[in-house]
């Protein structure tokens, strides 16, 4: 497959996915005007923050002010976390535009991240996103663990076949398939996607890859090739991973764009507004950011 | 192409490629011990040192001490970089197996690196060649700069044919393709790669990728994808890059193999082993070492 002209859709989740892992707290002001930057570089979505309960996520504790305080630009949908039904309404409340839900596909996962089981968890879903949907917004559903369970090990395709077409039959338009401790490769994510593409249509679904053990970009690479468009990531590869202290975060949104565009695809971000945006964070949050773009010439 | 079991030849060179740019002198007993450590990992090559003049390399002035101080594994060769007949004479009578010399695709790069023409270049190559194949030994030719030149930018492909195909006529057995500033991206790779397949046989290429934009396991993936089975890579990514402070080395070693492995290939090195190794080395230069696996769990 020709993918060198191919429009890929990059959605930035660093001021959620990627603050949330880090333990520095950024000050609200900086989170809204980081955002203020993001939302010039020409990307269409921005996961801003999160409305689980910020005592599991002190450092998004800040979800309403954050909400509230940004500028919303043309063209840019500006999604949040959103983990059941009250969640939602701090949600509406601070005018998000798309409601992004949670699960995973390994019950221990499920169980330890949400206090539930996956079946329990499917009504709680259902209601959110129904909710959402009749407010007008979007839904898009996560589903961690799917190629790999820090507690489980190996996660049966089966599993999460079932967790998709479960969030599908919601009326929730994306998946976004998340591997949430970064383990996957090359191989594994063609298997996983080979299986999933005979069920769901490319469109509906979204990778979200982390860079634990660095193959982030090569897994992305396979993604495009079999037919996928829509990538998160995160700038500056923020975000570290819980079950791996000192690891790589997100993929970095800087990173993926040096390779999509060098690529010939097209995303609409420019590249240099993006790192601009990361320097910036950068030196607010005064930590060395992972991604190769910002160590070049540091 | 179902790539899932193929044989791939990892060439670890983080003892020259690697050091040559650390400003870090590893002590000559912490050398050997750390390339004897090497030896027992499985991998079948290694670039221990370099017989470039001491002056410009000042890193691996101890070329002579560390080839006569290390172990010899059998099923191991041990390669050191040669730039021409003199420098042959002392890798010869430090008894390396295989004279690995070196020129670059582009001119200026060549000019500033070698002190001379793409053309004066060639004569001195061969008479280094003939020398080392007179002596029973293999030779293999780095070109630098094939991806692109930190003075020219765009290199041609028919300056690297141009290259390649004086090297081989020299009896030259393996060709390493470097891009020595890390600047590849996959659809590059892969064009490059489908122009010199139609004139070379894949056995006589092999890859050099840094990781300075973070594309190098990207890159490795379509080598492998178009018929490549031989990488050169460095424990820890060690080696930085002189035209790009603060960047990434080398391919870290420990990333390809976790790649390469996971997706079913077989390299006959233990990664545990090559990790013992990496942290060995990391202890002894006081430096994190910036590949994922090392990041993970410190």
């Amino acid at each position: 497959m020709d993918i060198s002209s191919r429009k890929i859709t990059v959605k930035e989740v660093g001021p959620r996915d990627g603050l949330q892992n880090e333990s520095v707290f950024v000050p609200t002001a900086d989170k809204i005007a980081w955002i203020n930057q993001l939302s010039r570089t020409g990307v269409s979505y921005i996961e801003i923050t999160s409305f689980v309960h910020p005592k599991w996520i002190p450092a998004l504790s800040d979800a309403v002010e954050v909400a509230q305080g940004i500028e919303r630009a043309p063209g840019v949908t500006y999604g949040a976390l959103v983990p059941n039904a009250r969640g939602l309404e701090r949600a509406l409340l601070a005018n998000i535009d798309d409601a992004a839900v949670f699960m995973s596909a390994s019950e221990t996962h499920n169980q330890k991240n949400i206090n539930k089981s996956i079946e329990d968890t499917f009504p709680i879903l259902k209601e959110t996103a129904q909710a959402a949907l009749a407010a007008q917004k979007t839904v898009r559903g996560y589903i961690s663990t799917v190629f790999g369970c820090p507690y489980e090990g190996n996660v049966k395709i089966d599993a999460v076949i079932r967790v998709a077409e479960n969030l599908l039959e919601m009326g929730i338009q994306e998946i976004s398939l998340g591997d949430t401790i970064g383990i996957a490769h090359p191989r594994q994510v063609q298997e996983v996607l080979e299986v999933l593409l005979k069920r769901f249509p490319a469109e509906r679904l979204a990778m979200h890859f982390h860079n634990t053990y660095g193959m982030a970009l090569a897994n992305t690479l396979v993604s495009v090739e079999m037919g996928i468009s829509t990538f998160d990531s995160a700038v500056g590869g923020l975000g570290g991973c819980p079950y791996a202290p000192g690891a790589s975060g997100n993929m970095a949104t800087e990173d993926l764009l040096y390779m999509l565009h060098g690529m010939g695809m097209t995303t609409g971000i420019e590249s240099t507004k993006m790192l601009e945006a990361a320097r910036f964070l950068q030196g607010k949050m005064g930590k060395k950011f992972s991604s190769h773009q910002m160590q070049i010439g540091e």
